[in-house]
């Protein structure tokens, strides 16, 4: 880790050679220092870069392919698969362009669409497939805009089938993918990293192997950077086209396309959209056994284990692309066996970092959208630069409106039966609703069997640091005091503590305690009056629907609740409790209630008119114990609370 | 400290009113937020608020008037008198404004370069005075708008003596105070807080006392923010005073200015000059001890304190002005008798903070000018902007030059002689200097019986801070480690803690263990074998003054060593390591062996060659432990390096 460099500064003279003035200095300054406290490096890199960096590093890594599904509701379970796979460590992902799909459009199934949420709420490295052909250069063109506006950074440029069965060449039109990569470069310069693909067997509609590999060639000396294979079944095919490329004068990173077998079908189609040939020991093994899909995908996951491992092992090989055909779990083993999939990911910050180029310098974020950070990303996507260091200093305080609130990925993932089923077809009163709040937190089933898997504050189980409130959650949950939020104060654990460490090793993090809730009326007034006890120590913000507004807070001035001290690193505090912010979250977690909850029931039902009410009367409360080393006192702020109303 | 604001924020959705759009928002932006996290909320206030804040809250304080002096040696001793007395907390000190001493130029004796260091050094809110009478418009507007420039904030308007023995009034000329009023307000609108003289006798040359009360009321309807009185001697003039002040309609603070006695000969030219007469009860007593100067400043320091009382006690009277002459005991002793003096001067941060007004948002500075601020303010006096939050972002990297190395205020306050007899009237080898460090850390006197109390590197004597590591000092710089600055580390001390604490009560500070100093390159070279072990643990640089430069810091970050965690605020990292400014504190900190000790000696001779040895071989080192939380390594890595030498 020590980096002993011995550069001879004699170039100190050069900042002083502007005699005393620094107002002439501002380039100097901007080549000189880091605008941000470096966490991760990986943020800052482009694709290739990274690529480079993970090859010197001998760092062998893996890459993940997926295509737009046709549902909305499939999208969601996408979704939430980039998240999961996400957590493995890919170098980056990359989207199909699937021109039957109006892939450009902004519908929640589009190529672009899908790439821009694994970008961006996500948080992945992302490529996007483009295809050329039968398409005018405008409409390629706005495409490529729209993609970097939604901080795409890489493109993956293809031709496409043609839309007849005759290919016919069209003049000054798209024919070829080199003419792609030459419009990206003639219009884009070098905003984009471009990968191109390579076809170990040749291309299905090139007249020779040899005029393929040429063919490669003119799109790698037009601008690609890298180049990514189609599927094959044998090492030895990679081996020879690698050599082959180089033996032309191909010298950019060249990444084998790995296809596991997962069933028979899938493989059939697959073969028969890419021209390929199985190979006759594969076939004589899968036949026998094609309609037993566990043995296939057994089988399947074997063959992909040991095809790479004898990639990897040339020395030849330093990343892997693996077709997923969308599927997680053929795709996670073979992984997991080659010992790549990242069983531990490190967190950079301790919430999940956009992948969009504007936001590389984020990195501190209110607290309020802890559950939410989705919905965090959506509302702040208008925002010109974001905060870096502190909260104060540059943050916006515009929030975006909640009128796209439908959008599919703000939505819940849960149908509304489901939801119904956790909370309640049927409410009784404000007690049924502290039972649902109970029952999430606890984990037991509610009265008619189910679990309460999600709330519409919280579209996931409880997180792991949360458990260790557990106990005292239920408690105060089950006498009204209805929490959507909280952290334990940590008085310096080292950085890599397997649940509330973040950031590099060899640091400290630390958390003030927080929490956060719904209560009624008759409660605020008790723990005010409780809360004149604890002065300086406990920090609250009380409000309701209407933005009546009740704190103890010094002027507007945000609260850092977590921050890390790292080895030779400015102090870093990625989490706020924030004043203004908590206004426009108020908004939010208000309308929760109606969105989510109320609008599960009939218009005038009682169920309804229940949770109207509560969003109606209730009080949004955030508290923070400021008193970190100390053991957490709101757990006694809320007890001295209910013992004044008894 | 609890501030229970009920804002109704239905105006919680003004700050979403500009629909999803953050781009337009920049001016509701500056209203909503502070753009630095407010330790200390006097450093934003002009000083008629601060005035007011105090008044509102019932909290008496006091000021103190000074003169320019006449000799540079005396201006630095006024220099150390204004720290020694900042730190009584006085609301402003004023500095009187002297027609024959050039009182606008550049010398160091001159009233303006007085003020200017008050301010920018000292860190006072100060008030210049300004006469007007004999001079030109544009002689005036040039002093105020140099004094603008520098960073002073308040004027005391007066109209001063006449040239002459017979008083011609000009016509367009500035004929009395209230014309300089006008002038300020026209020309610089409201920038300057504008103070004028009252006068509770009435002035000497007024026709009557109800014209002078006239001609008071004009200044203050002119644009003055409030009055300084005339000294009095009995508490009824002033009280006399205010009331008919106030029947005229003037409304804004009055302050006593109150004239603690001091000497028989001082007490006569004082009155002579403001043609006042000192009752017959004061004079019955002082006659007869006039040559007793003890005796007479015990009954000024009774008369005073027993005036203030009665002042104080009438609920008139909020501050209080004292003429000091340019001494400290008397004043100082009537402010503890009156108990506000005060006595534990809370820290805003860990380094003093200057007063002007460019400067309010700074809140980080490097390490290495710690013990010489004076230094570091004033090679960035000409910087735009200074870091507010975090080093990093907003620093600029150009330091001034060293050119004006020997403006009074940084150079040594002690004579030659005295550094002779500390330093060594002869060197005769490297063990020589060692020995003069050492002695300076332990305190005790050198082989010529005499203590050295200041250091090239330190004006002062060794920090109480530093005091916890002396004995560990005293062991490395006896064997050639010359240490010039330190802090041990710190996890989490009360911010209220007597010694190392800072900022506001109820937060928690944190340093990391810090140790810089001069070596030679036989131990560099051991020093860098031993640091190998301690990898991320311990970052390090090592600069000589060719500006060779040996370092493990990734990149050019800074490293937070100094950093407080308060209720309700940011983090505050006050004081990084920074890479990119330690090498210009390098050419400083090599300059210093040779500007103030080598000198000292006749070139050539041989204690001269030594030092020039030094300053051309050693290396300048700096070591940061990473692991706050844990023992303090640094002492080992020394350790280790003298055992791998043997």
């Amino acid at each position: 880790m020590v980096n002993e460099t011995q550069h001879s500064c004699s170039a100190s003279s050069s900042s002083r050679s502007d005699g005393g003035s620094s107002s002439g200095s501002e380039s100097s300054k901007e080549n000189s220092r880091c605008s941000t406290p470096v966490l991760d490096a990986d943020r800052h890199e482009r694709l290739r870069e990274k690529m480079r960096r993970r090859q010197e590093a001998g760092d062998k890594w893996f890459s993940l392919e997926f295509f737009p599904p046709r549902t909305a509701n499939a999208a969601v379970n996408l979704i939430s698969r980039f998240d999961r796979m996400g957590a493995g460590g890919p170098l980056f992902i990359d989207v199909t362009w699937h021109p039957a799909g109006d892939p450009g459009s902004d519908k929640e199934t589009s190529s672009m669409i899908i790439a821009n949420t694994a970008v961006n709420y996500c948080g992945l490295e992302t490529i996007l497939h483009m295809t050329c052909c039968n398409q005018t250069k405008d409409d390629i063109t706005g495409h490529l805009q729209k993609a970097k506006r939604l901080g795409l950074k890489n493109i993956m440029a293809l031709r496409g089938d043609p839309a007849g069965e005759e290919w016919e060449e069209e003049v000054d039109g798209f024919n070829y993918a080199v003419d792609l990569v030459k419009h990206i470069r003639n219009e884009f310069d070098d905003y984009f990293d471009i990968c191109v693909a390579g076809y170990p067997k040749g291309h299905p509609e090139a007249e020779t192997y040899e005029a393929d590999l040429r063919h490669l060639k003119e799109k790698v000396f037009a601008g690609a950077d890298f180049i990514i294979t189609q599927l094959f079944f044998q090492p030895e095919t990679f081996f020879k086209f690698m050599k082959d490329c180089q033996a032309i004068g191909i010298t950019c990173p060249i990444i084998p396309g790995i296809f596991p077998i997962q069933g028979y079908h899938s493989l059939r189609q697959l073969v028969k959209l890419s021209k390929l040939e199985v190979p006759q020991e594969i076939k004589d093994v899968i036949e026998p056994i094609k309609d037993n899909d566990a043995a296939i995908r057994n089988y399947g996951v074997e063959l992909a284990v040991s095809m790479c491992r004898e990639l990897l092992d040339s020395g030849m090989v330093h990343g892997l692309h693996f077709f997923t055909l969308n599927r997680e779990v053929a795709t996670t083993e073979v992984l997991k066996r080659l010992g790549i999939w990242k069983e531990d990911p490190r967190r950079p910050l301790p919430w999940a970092v956009s992948a969009h180029p504007k936001r590389r310098v984020e990195d501190v974020r209110p607290i309020f959208w802890a559950s939410r950070p989705k919905s965090y990303i959506y509302r702040t996507q208008e925002w010109d630069d974001f905060p870096n260091g502190r909260w104060g200093n540059s943050s916006s305080p515009a929030f975006g409106e909640l009128k796209d609130y439908y959008l599919f990925y703000l939505k819940s993932k849960t149908p509304r039966e489901e939801l119904l089923k956790m909370w309640g077809e049927e409410l009784t009163g404000e007690e049924s609703v502290f039972e649902v709040f109970t029952c999430y937190i606890t984990g037991e089933p509610n009265r008619n069997g189910y679990k309460v898997t999600c709330m519409p504050w919280n579209d996931d189980p409880l997180a792991t640091e949360t458990n260790l409130l557990k106990d005292q959650l239920e408690k105060v949950n089950r006498r009204g005091i209805l929490t959507i939020n909280s952290q334990p104060n940590i008085n310096g654990k080292p950085s890599t503590d397997p649940i509330v460490g973040w950031g590099p090793s060899g640091g400290y993090v630390f958390q003030k305690a927080y929490l956060e809730f719904f209560t009624s009326s008759e409660i605020v007034t008790a723990l005010l009056k409780v809360l004149k006890k604890y002065e300086l120590r406990v920090n609250y913000h009380i409000v309701n629907v209407k933005g009546q507004n009740i704190t103890n807070a010094p002027d507007l001035q945000p609260n850092a609740v977590t921050w890390g001290i790292f080895p030779g690193r400015e102090i870093i505090q990625p989490t706020v409790v924030d004043p203004v912010s908590f206004l426009s979250w108020k908004d939010e977690a208000f309308a929760l209630w109606i969105e989510q909850w109320a609008k599960l029931y009939e218009e005038e039902s009682p169920s309804r008119m229940i949770i109207q009410y509560i969003h109606d009367n209730y009080y949004l409360v955030n508290l923070v114990d400021n008193d970190f080393p100390l053991e957490n006192c709101l757990w006694q702020v809320v007890e001295d609370t209910f013992e004044l109303l008894n």
